[in-house]
């Protein structure tokens, strides 16, 4: 394998367990045993245990922008159906993941947000760009008169993001999919109307 | 001090550092040193730091449903209006403390959720006691006609248990309170409507 396919395969197994587990309570050792990458390579790839946690948020950052889009720039949809697709298919991975892993940029926002400026800055930056694709459906929306003209589309697509966030919350301990119900309940039958 | 007193300190303490910086990242003897209490004398009170942590569960969960009840159980006040001071209660103390505990529930939920199901089971039960609260506000307010009769009460105090915990979790990257502003705006002006 080549550099960059090492270094790529380690986030990759590093993605998995640490969606999982956790930054802190994930070792090095672990994620490399996982990867088959030998013992004491880690620092010909990553600087440090850090180093290797930012470029982690970029990979996790990058696939989810890269799911958002596949929903949110569909056209073949109206802007309010295309996010309600995307929380569906949301949901569907959670439930089949039995609600467990929750998202891992809000996991590693709880976790780390407190103790390393870093990675709360690069995983707010991760937020406010989805909090821009729903904005731009929601303006869309607006121009097509499908939802209310009065909201405030900043506002509304702030609060999206983070009631999402806080339903997968929910949804690790409680195992069940009703805080994802009461959320698309309240979002498009309630707040996203005409 | 008494053995009680001892055992109450060790919580008091290892509260306070678990709150800041997460369950698995807190060492036993950190605690014990905050604490004052010799090394070594952490089994004389606790099983193991599981049994501490399922201890400083009930700890956390006495904690915030005291002061959710301080707020909603308050005659003095309408029921919609109790919440709200609630909320804003809650954004007082996480912007006094610059936005980077987070609340100690959600926190343990996010870090334990997926990974202990005796933790898992406790950290619902006070998000159910929490929704509980809010239920009995919200059916008084409908009685009262001061918000809609229309709207399915069970379903909006879970999503405001649910959006609130986005809101703080996200606060903590954002280091603003412009989601407990979105939360306020979209709760309350939108969703607990006549």
């Amino acid at each position: 394998m080549s550099k960059t396919d090492t270094k790529i395969k380690i986030l990759q197994k590093g993605s998995e367990i640490i969606h999982r587990r956790g930054f802190n309570n994930t070792g090095i050792k672990e994620i490399l045993t996982s990867a088959d990458v030998p013992k004491g390579s880690f620092y010909f790839y990553f600087k440090s245990k850090e180093d290797f946690g930012l470029e982690l948020i970029d990979y996790f950052g990058r696939k989810l922008i890269d799911i958002v889009d596949e929903f949110l720039l569909n056209k073949d949809m109206s802007p309010i159906d295309r996010m309600r697709s995307l929380f569906s298919a949301f949901a569907e991975f959670n439930k089949e993941d039995d609600y467990g892993s929750g998202c891992p940029i809000g996991n590693l926002s709880q976790e780390m947000g407190n103790l390393n400026n870093a990675f709360r800055e690069k995983l707010n930056n991760i937020f406010i760009k989805m909090e821009n694709r729903f904005l731009d459906c929601l303006n869309e929306a607006q121009k097509e008169g499908q939802i209310s003209s009065s909201l405030d589309a900043e506002i509304v697509s702030n609060f999206i993001v983070n009631s999402w966030e806080g339903s997968i919350l929910r949804m690790k301990v409680a195992k069940d999919d009703k805080p994802h119900k009461s959320f698309m309940n309240l979002i498009f039958e309630e707040i996203l109307t005409n």
